[in-house]
């Protein structure tokens, strides 16, 4: 057997199943909350191709999905799938035939030399045909394409206790876990479980996310973010339970090490708490939402690059994000999460310069950056329709005509157009850049504030942070107007502040670009230590220093509404790595890195960080810099 | 309870998925075999929406499809489905939101007030909200929309003998049936059962094309057309079968008796035929293809109109065959296929005269012509891609440039869409449609010949019969032309007769159109009769009145090819309607038709066809025409 034999499917289509199954798996207090935006399908109908010259006869068997439709065509034969079929020697013109309704139409083919290893072509009764796709996860016959392969590591509690009238398990950190129950009493019936990423949410009772009755074939509950379990009406000796910790196989290859104890443990819990939201996608969170947010998708890749360096889960999630065409409606249904889409996929190419995923990304770049262009206004700013929600952020802006920051986005947008679009589309995008550029200048700037407005309809001059930071963010003003931003605005305490660490992750980033790492280093000690002080485990979606432990789990209305793990709240393994170890990924530089610590902040450093296949290890002692990089996949555990 | 409920789903999702499910059920000599073109999904993820004021308090539960995700919003507030939801009296907004993959997303609402009656919007998060789709299949809280409720009458054998070591079952006529089977033996392995449409093909062995073991929980096998049942290594008296036939409710509303008993039985016989080829869909045939044609479907629509006068399964196959914008690729790969669907679409209108099904499908009426228009040659010739199937018929074309037959198909197309369209849009298509009429006069008309050739540009003058036809056929030329096309062409024996039972339909039509009833009734009394005489109980797909029964089997170089109940074979009963009885559907006179019986052919005439929701009666005694109309649903045989 040829053991490079993979699972193939038409490009797109899994990670649009499996984005489905992912949107529509929010449950919450019992009730299904499926993502409410328009979710976009997989194909129902391919065929694959290929054609062998076999030197001696040979025999293969082709596999399909459970339930699927479909037959191998072997020089106009028809035979069935789960069938050895036996070829002469000579020119073997091969087609596998497959529909599949309720999930990816897909083929394993297993044999010695015609095999489903990688050089097969597939087709879908519309477009020319392409190369068919697969992944590492899915190399097994036997394997099922609907269910996504999870890594298990099972965990014993690490305290039991009394309370409220029922038991309390504790685990040493936060899991997204099938919990194991195994009733060791007398008792009959499967015990009621309340989850918690809180002790308080656990014994919250009806407050609480999520409860339910194990399976009692398995005795497990369903995979469950969680840290803590309460069995009301059992004592701890009653019950065995273990928490069956369930995750994508996508290795941490980072590791940082100073000389200051509180950034070592904000650095790994950052990378826990990321870690447990890389799912098969990049997820806000894995109590809530549990859904592919483009906003939130953008923040996980500076991040990624620098924790895993897996290109793969990037791909999925942009690919999931954007669904197909014709786009009549925003990402998410957010306006700005378009933009972003678009600004994301420009940071995965700039990261890993995957020419093949960008020229296959492109026209669907171009079918959205048209529907941005067709909102725009006599001005040129692109401008919500009534189905558009216009977000940027929780913030008060002025919201009267076209929202500043969003133009921002825009002239960003136009720039990652034009830096990967041919001769002709770079002449073009950047003649609307430099229009937009102009536009804004000419509306949005207020000379006497030194700021951009948010809106210059209303007359009001509001000026917010956001618009500002974008600007420094993505380099779209001379250094000198930064400056001055820098003073008129992010340091300016009359600006109200950023509240959203959303929104904080723009602002530190633009204080890192104008070189204000001491202030940057300041907050992170502050906002994320403070987390680490009120015995955080992984990071939470929004936290206001000023309120008790007790008073941290609400959000949205809700009592334990917040997440406690929250993807975009790892954003200092990103400002860390890029900014304080100085290490920038560029895959157009020979080493694939530029290394330029900062000066004056550690003595000592030892840190790890993924380079293409790489892992730099980079270390500062007694002020001298020393690299090393090794062969990730020889340092890989398994 | 409001027994008024019914499933409710986004128009045109229940058909897409159907669709899927049918195009995707080929199943031959254990091969599977899935239609080979695009086949277009249905949406994963909609909303249900509807404010009701209640005058006092109730109750009501939503169900949706098994595995679906989603909630009832009621007044802000999320409830899942399954469970009994409290309202009080007061203004209740409700919106159902669920996700599907597998299945379409539907729902169902059951209570007293609040139900899903029919008055509820549906959204997909793209385009406005529509009028959510239901219909009389899907009424009951328990049914699962994946599943098409079927009737079923159980038949007993009318005949078993044993002959090649094996027991033959035969029954009275063709079914698509689940055969069960019970071994009375002490034998302990279910039979192998291989199942026929003839004898011959029943005792085939692996020529048959189905053979199955019975489902050892059920006994049964899956349905499928048979009338012979061949169980080998059994006697007859060791196993006990019947065959359970299974159909779509899509009652008969027509008989025809007349003085010649062979033209009822022809009609009888036809009947039949069809009305096992109603199932979901219009099928092409109920052994083979079992896949949804748009030039067979477009024949089922004569025919259908006065044996059922059921306009949905009209509706469900042309929603089915058109799929989804953007329109990319012709329907069923095939040129002529598209031209077909958008006159099939004109010919629905013109018999049930539903305007918001017209509306509707209009923008896919339009995007479809605009795919036709887009491949036209400067002369306005609509020619086909390299990956377009330009069919038109089996036969001997002069293929080079642009097909004749092809362009008379345009014109007719661009007529319907004159008809329907707005103002506008008709003044656009009828200038389309003159100025292509005197393209092809200009181009195709060989004025030696006084007919219609295949091409202009080989220079060959090749004429066929097909491309003369349909300018008969759909009226594209004047009387005079008419008339000298008859005897230059149609009864000119040095030009190929039409082969094909498909064309024939055509050829009938046009000679009927023309007056040329004897002829015609002649023809359907040889060619019906010839396989009435060789026992025929279903008509075939296709008949060679030269050969005897054992020789008719083959087709497609397969010694079982042939289906045989062909719904393209059903057409004497148009023929016998529309000409002899003279019954023309015309929703726009105050009776819903026309009559006119032919003079001179029937001393005779008892005959029931369906005009809208009436029966109605025609007879004929003495010269003399009595007719009466009575309402369907009283004379409904349940």
């Amino acid at each position: 057997m040829n053991y490079q034999a993979k699972w193939l499917w038409y490009p797109g289509d899994l990670e649009k199943y499996h984005a489905l199954k992912q949107n529509f798996s929010r449950v919450e207090r019992g009730c299904s909350w499926p993502a409410f935006w328009k979710s976009d399908g997989f194909r129902q109908r391919v065929v694959f191709r290929r054609t062998y010259r076999l030197e001696t006869p040979e025999s293969f068997t082709v596999f399909g999905p459970p339930g699927a439709a479909g037959y191998a065509d072997v020089n106009g034969r028809k035979y069935p799938f789960g069938q050895p079929i036996s070829c002469e020697a000579g020119e073997i013109r091969i087609g596998l035939h497959i529909g599949c309704i309720g999930c990816v139409p897909a083929v394993y083919v297993q044999g010695d030399v015609i095999c489903s290893d990688g050089d097969w072509t597939v087709e879908d009764y519309c477009d020319p045909p392409v190369p068919a796709a697969s992944n590492r996860y899915f190399t097994e016959p036997e394997q099922n394409v609907a269910e996504w392969p999870m890594m298990e590591t099972s965990y014993a509690p690490v305290a039991a206790e009394e309370i409220n009238g029922g038991a309390l398990f504790s685990f040493e950190t936060e899991l997204t876990a099938e919990l194991e129950v195994n009733v060791l009493s007398e008792k009959e019936a499967l015990p009621l479980v309340y989850l918690g990423e809180s002790q308080a949410e656990a014994l919250a009772g009806k407050d609480c996310y999520f409860f339910c009755r194990p399976d009692p074939e398995t005795r497990r509950c369903p995979r469950q973010a969680m840290r803590y379990a309460f069995l009301p009406g059992y004592r701890a000796e009653e019950v065995s339970v273990r928490a069956h910790h369930r995750y994508v196989d996508i290795p941490v290859r980072a590791s940082f090490h100073c000389d200051d104890e509180e950034l070592n443990r904000i650095f790994a819990v950052a990378a826990h708490t990321f870690s447990l939201c890389c799912d098969v996608f990049f997820l806000d969170g894995v109590k809530r939402d549990k859904w592919i947010w483009s906003g939130d998708a953008y923040q996980s890749l500076f991040v990624n690059r620098y924790l895993t360096g897996d290109k793969e889960i990037e791909q999925r999630t942009l690919i999931a994000l954007r669904g197909n065409d014709p786009v009549t409606t925003h990402i998410n249904t957010i306006l700005d999460y378009s933009l972003l889409w678009i600004l994301a996929m420009g940071e995965h190419e700039a990261t890993y310069h995957d020419e093949a995923f960008l020229r296959r990304m492109w026209p669907q770049m171009v079918s959205l950056m048209d529907l941005l262009m067709r909102q725009r206004d006599e001005h040129g700013f692109t401008v919500g329709r009534q189905q558009d929600w216009v977000f940027i952020d929780w913030a008060d802006f002025d919201r009267d005509g076209p929202l500043c920051a969003e133009q921002m986005l825009l002239a960003a947008a136009y720039g990652v157009m034009a830096r990967y679009g041919s001769r002709s589309e770079k002449a073009f995008y950047e003649k609307e850049k430099a229009a937009l550029l102009a536009a804004i200048d000419c509306s949005f700037w207020d000379a006497e504030k030194r700021a951009y407005v948010d809106s210059f309809t209303s007359g009001k001059r509001h000026v917010t942070r956001h618009a500002n930071i974008l600007a420094v963010v993505f380099d779209l003003i001379c250094e000198e107007r930064k400056r001055e931003i820098a003073k008129t605005v992010l340091f300016n305490d009359s600006v109200p502040a950023i509240t959203t660490p959303y929104f904080r992750f723009f602002e530190l980033d633009a204080l890192c670009k104008l070189g204000y790492l001491k202030e940057v280093l300041a907050e992170i000690k502050s906002y994320w230590g403070g987390m680490l002080k009120l015995g955080a485990v992984t990071f939470w979606e929004e936290y206001d220093p000023s309120l008790p432990l007790e008073k941290q789990y609400a959000m949205y209305g809700d009592p334990f509404g917040k997440s406690l793990c929250h993807a975009w709240a790892a954003s200092p393994i990103y400002l860390l790595a890029r900014y304080f170890a100085g290490l920038q990924i560029d895959p157009a530089s020979p080493t694939g890195y530029n290394l330029h610590p900062a000066d004056g902040f550690f003595s000592q450093l030892d840190c790890v960080m993924p380079v293409k296949e790489n892992n730099l290890t980079i270390s500062i002692r007694g002020g001298q810099l020393i690299t090393k990089s090794s062969d990730a996949l020889e340092n890989r555990e398994e």
